[in-house]
């Protein structure tokens, strides 16, 4: 018998999807609070990072924990123990974040918020509106996200360049860049988007070097992690023109503070980190599949490297 | 030796395409104005329907019309001639059109305006979105258009079901709807999108039954013809809630009059006319496929119906 704590503000949705699968072997308690009782009992753990952080230190008979979300920064903490296996969620945000960043580039082509700012003043606008198609999309980062969002860029019929540590396993991409390539990756780029993960080396890749590699027409687009970009910097370029616009779904500090720069800086849309949502339907599948190899024996999908950090 | 008039507002890019081309036996004139000289010895005619209407009393030698436009209507008026073949332009407005259709459906779904507002007044609002993965569309009409429009919806994970005259031919389609089975189509539909042509089958088509078949959570695009909607049905149903929203593009009248009720009507967005725009780029291919077929004696692709209208 394994015994399961699923500890997530959706607890309860999660124990009734699990329930519903009708797993082997398995005892479970749901709960949204880490105060649960008697946690050294769970071999298993299924949850939000943050909640399993503050119950760690009592979850001494923990060998595994599959996280919620893609992000698990709160157990990198070095200071924090290492000693099971940390499996993300992946495979599942591709589709939201398609949706996210492909409606705002639309948005912006199709000049959506101008359209309805004359359709306000009863003006009939037939500004022809421009295309995705023929655009070219530079990806930070080319995961199962990025692999994702390469997709469906070719869909509309885009060109991708792909920026990653130095996988090339995507054939949706184009041209590949790695290194010190920043620069030729941002060449000629309509639009910049970051789906790079948490980690020290993705730390303000986005910097004003970066930035002004990139053409004045471009717009930068990140549902991705606020740590990747030099926030100063970003604003700098959005404010002198050096850059036509961004759509920021995730910042250093969230919610943004009240007095922080992006907010009154213009071409700037603020998405308020609702890119992707970690949705119980789409995560409980993956721990599923993941409890079943967990009882054979086999190797888990999605083990995080705590050094890398994903 | 061919002689071809070229009868458009785009009429020098298109004479510079077409050069680039190299087509054997061919004499162009390039013009904006229908009023030509000695029009009587072109054979060909490349162009917009409203400039060839003018023309085609004096296009006394004219075999063959390559329309610049999906829409023919300027040249279905029975009491116009009908003595030679006319081709229109199909296969070149999916890709935009997919853009226009899929771009407003993830903004509706993404509460775009919403956040815009919620930004405008300085507010984090992590309001969740909706997304476009499980919900269902259906398309009135399904030609080279809704082809389009099926498989992007089958990229984005939805569900399609097409309302056509009898075919059958898109594999995207997962159910198919004919005749009288409009209600059956519209039942549990969340985006209805017509790209229907206007003929006197289609006119009105969007009417106060249709409409009432939709679900009250239901949006209805309209990026194809005006006249395939009951525009004071549709009105009522927007205004009364039993319709959740509208994104229209076309009009029975364009523009649409400053005294119009869509203006004045909530959940109606508004694009004038932009949806799909004629581009040279696109077109031209068209033409030279087409002439190249003509010269070499072989049927024309997209011949248009004059009876059918399209």
């Amino acid at each position: 018998m394994h015994d399961l704590l699923i500890l997530s503000r959706h607890a309860a949705d999660y124990q009734r999807l699990i329930d519903a699968a009708r797993l082997p072997q398995l005892r479970l308690i749901a709960s949204s609070d880490p105060h649960v009782a008697a946690a050294d009992r769970f071999e298993i753990v299924l949850g939000e990072p943050s909640l399993v952080r503050s119950a760690l230190p009592r979850l001494t008979g923990m060998q595994w924990v599959q996280s919620t979300w893609a992000g698990v920064e709160p157990l990198l903490d070095p200071s924090l123990r290492r000693d099971y296996i940390l499996t993300n969620a992946r495979g599942v945000f591709g589709p939201q974040m398609s949706e996210y960043v492909f409606g705002y580039m639309i948005a912006r082509e199709r000049l959506m918020f101008e359209k309805y700012a004359a359709q306000q003043a009863g003006r009939w606008d037939p500004t022809p509106p421009g295309a995705l198609r023929g655009k070219q999309i530079g990806l930070l980062g080319v995961g199962s996200i990025g692999a994702a969002l390469a997709a469906t860029a070719k869909h509309f019929g885009m060109r991708v360049k792909g920026y990653t540590r130095g996988s090339e396993g995507c054939a949706d991409v184009d041209a590949y860049f790695h290194g010190d390539d920043r620069i030729a990756f941002a060449n000629d780029l309509d639009y910049l988007v970051s789906v790079m993960p948490n980690t020290a080396g993705t730390r303000r890749l986005v910097d004003a070097v970066l930035l002004a590699a990139l053409p004045p027409r471009a717009v930068f687009i990140n549902p991705g992690r606020g740590s990747v970009v030099d926030e100063r910097a970003l604003a700098d370029a959005l404010q002198s023109g050096r850059l036509a616009g961004a759509v920021l779904d995730v910042f250093e500090q969230e919610p943004l503070p009240a007095d922080h720069v992006f907010w009154r800086t213009p071409n700037v849309l603020i998405t308020s980190h609702t890119a992707a949502l970690s949705v119980p339907e789409d995560i409980a599948p993956v721990f599923v599949d993941n409890y079943r190899r967990w009882t054979a024996g086999e190797p888990l999908r999605y083990q995080v490297d705590f050094e890398a950090g994903y």
